[in-house]
Parts: structure tokens; C-alpha cells; sequence
């Protein structure tokens, strides 16, 4: 495999895509090590994923009258960050609601609920089954749902439910970290086709098998000692962005 | 007073000037009734912060070889976000240094004070009084010394031979939320003279005498709901920046 090469003609290391053991071991040396808090991390992944959402659906470009987003989140650190990127996503003016059906217990995810829930985000009581409700009311599906929390074996209700539905919709699909209901390093040939993929930290193997348009790295914070521990040679964020496109 | 008028003529209320009280019941407010986290809004703040500093002094634009800042930070949560401020500037390429003399034993602060650390950011174990050192080195300097935590009256050593410091140097300085030594309603005619303030969710009353050359607001989350209870009549962030100038 050849690699890439900078101008100066300077080899590059093929990015890194990560295991699910590498992608826990870098998230216990950030909590760990570097003392970076879970409130902390989950907030910069969740406002880096809402900037990911308006670059490839800017509010203009929307083809629904109302900038409607739909934001499924699952019981675990994935459904918080999408509670965190609906949050963002309507002080930048959208209009997202959330589907959230199973609450967490822990308190730090029911902070980040109340947040979303007096700032006026509704929140469904359940998803419709009939598709074209969903392909009518909004614009594009965040899918928060399991991320790295769960393999494809231990998708229970009402998750698998939820993932049947929103294999058939046809508005586009934006997943944060790992596609729900894929395995982080396999994929899943028959589960959900998301448009849009947002890798946190660093890219999961099952993102060398994602076909849609867009794929970002998100969450410009990663400290240079574990990139290069992790050898994760990530590309370079442009100016001041949390975001860059892969 | 006249108010100023959209392009559609609409009356538009004057930004608010926030007294300490109300600073702290909106803060109060974040905290207990939207449950954010002291985590979460000293990241937010910070990162701002540091937003707000690339775009006055954006990396080609520096006058010394090295991107070289200096960051002051005090002991309480004013300290906390120049911390976050700096780890931030050092992602985006800059060169922080940092001088935080008296370090907080609260486990919040500390574990900030790690990320630094632990990302090689140097800390400076004294400030020299000679400000010809000061000036050859840094390219400019962060006030996260007080903020609103202290009233002028209070401020003791070491705090008070830094402020004399920067009293004297001649490079710019950027102020986060309040000028270090300023009172928060009546600002220090002979305190220090910011060539930036970053307000932070909203402006307090020692703005208002600011002389310096760029106010930015800082720290777009603030609930639509708390910013019309306390008339806050923030101006549009633009696109999705999350400083605005004012």
C-alpha cells in the first residue's frame, strides 16, 4: 500500500482506523491519565457533531419549510452526545426533536436531558412505524443511538425496532462515532446506510466499510502524546475548526 | 437614548450591562434550573476565549517568531477558564505558557490543571518583575487572574504585584470577563487598561468603560429563556461562531 505525501514530498501515515479496544484505551488514558471529564468530553463531541450537521445541511440548503432535525438517542455515552449536538444544533437555529426512549439513571445524562428539556426541545413519547411520517416531518435523522456501547448481537428492543425503521426512511442519515446496530470493526452489510459518519477522537474500522458522502473527524482536542502513542496520524483540523472532512 | 433599528425598522433594546448580582443569578440559574455543569461551562467559556484570541491575533499576524502567549490565571473559576483558554490555544498552534500562582485544591480546577500539564503546556513558577522580559517574550498576554471573584478592595499578594505588572507592560492584553482588579459594576480608572474583553454570556456594567479595541462576547449556549428573563438583548452570533464582537 502506498501512502500519501505531503507538498515537501514528506511520507504520511495512512490514518488509523481503531478497534474497540484501542478506541476504549484511549478513551481510559483521556479520563485517566489526563484527567479530561466525561461532562467535558461528551460536550465537545456533541457541539463538534452539530457543526459536522451544518456543514453538510446548511440551514439554507433544507428542503423541508421548517429546519426540523430528528435526534435518536440510546441509553448510553452516544445518546448523550446526541443530546448534547440537539442542544447546539438549536442555538444554531434548527429545530430538533429528540427521540430518547430509554433515560439513563446516571445524573450526568440527566443533566444533559434537562438542558435539552428546558430549552423547549420536544421530545417524542415514541417514533412513528409508518416511514413516510418521519421522510415528511424532517429533514435528516441524527442516529445517537448505540455507538461503540453495543454489538450488533446485543441489539434489544426497542432498538431493533427503531434500527428497522430507519433502514427504510429515505432522508438522509448522520451517525455519531459507529453506525448503530454495526460492529465497530466489521460494520454490518444489512444494517443502516448513514449519509453522513462522524468519527470522535479517531476513525473505528467499521468506518473503511461506510459508503456514504460524508465522513468528519470530530473533536479537535485530542493531546499530541496520545495521538502519537495511539500512532492515529489524524489529518490536520483546518484554522479553528473542531471538524475536519476525511 | 435612542435604540437602534433593525433594517426592517424594528426597535431593537439595548444590551443589557449586567451588575455583579445579576451575573451571579444568571450563573446561579445555568447551575441549578438548566443543570449545566461547572465543567461544562468552564470548557464552553474557555474555548471561546480562545476563539475570540485567534481572531485578534491570528497566528501570521504575531510579531515575535515563536506564537508565544502568556496566560495569568487566578484561583478561582475565572483561573479555570484561562486554563481551558490556554489547552485550546496550544490545539490551535500557539505557544502557551502559563503563570498560575496559587493553584485551587477544588478537583475541578486540578484536573484542568492536568490536561495542561499533561499536554506540556510550561508553567512559569514566577512572573518577572522586570516587564522588559515580559514584553521580549510573549506576543501577548491572558488576564484569567480574577474575573468577577473579587472586588477591588479584596485583591491581596500575589495578585496584586501581577496586576502591577501588567500595569506596566506594553503588550496587549486580552481580559476575560472582567478586567483583573476592576469592580464589576464601576471597572479601575488606575487599574489596567485591556486591549481585548471577552464578556463572557453577557457584558457586566464595568464594560461600559472599556477602552480598549475589541469587546467580543463569548459562550453562545446561554437559553433563549434565561436571556429574555434577565433582558439580556444579546446581539446574533454569526453563522455558527460561538464569540461575536460587540
Amino acid at each position: 500500500m502506498s501512502c500519501p505525501s505531503t507538498q515537501s514530498g514528506e511520507q504520511i501515515e495512512p490514518l488509523r482506523y481503531l478497534s474497540r479496544l484501542e478506541a476504549e484505551a484511549i478513551e481510559k488514558e483521556l479520563l485517566e491519565d489526563y484527567k479530561f471529564g466525561r461532562q467535558q468530553l461528551i460536550e465537545i463531541w456533541g457541539h463538534a457533531s452539530a457543526m459536522a450537521v451544518t456543514k453538510v445541511f446548511p440551514l439554507p440548503s433544507l428542503p423541508r419549510k421548517q429546519p426540523t432535525v430528528l435526534v435518536v438517542c440510546g441509553p448510553h455515552q452516544n445518546g448523550a452526545i446526541g443530546l448534547v449536538c440537539a442542544r447546539h444544533l438549536r442555538v444554531f437555529e434548527y429545530e430538533p426533536t429528540i427521540f430518547y426512549p430509554k433515560r439513563s439513571p446516571n445524573s450526568l445524562y440527566r443533566d444533559f436531558t434537562t438542558q435539552c428539556e428546558k430549552m423547549d426541545i420536544p421530545f417524542l413519547s415514541y417514533l412513528p412505524t409508518e416511514v413516510q411520517l418521519i421522510n415528511d416531518a424532517y429533514n435528516v435523522v441524527i442516529d445517537a443511538i448505540l455507538g461503540v456501547d453495543a454489538e450488533p448481537g446485543e441489539v434489544k428492543e426497542p432498538y431493533t425496532s427503531i434500527l428497522a425503521t430507519l433502514k427504510q426512511i429515505q432522508i438522509p442519515i448522520v451517525s455519531l462515532d459507529v453506525p448503530s446496530g454495526w460492529d465497530v470493526e466489521m460494520g454490518n452489510s444489512e444494517g443502516i446506510s448513514p449519509d453522513v459518519l462522524v468519527s470522535l477522537a479517531a476513525p473505528k474500522q467499521c468506518a473503511t466499510r461506510f459508503l456514504g458522502r460524508h465522513h468528519f473527524l470530530a473533536g479537535r482536542f485530542l493531546p499530541y502524546d496520545v495521538q502519537k502513542k495511539f500512532e492515529l496520524n489524524l489529518p490536520e483540523y483546518p484554522g479553528t475548526e473542531c471538524v475536519v472532512s476525511l
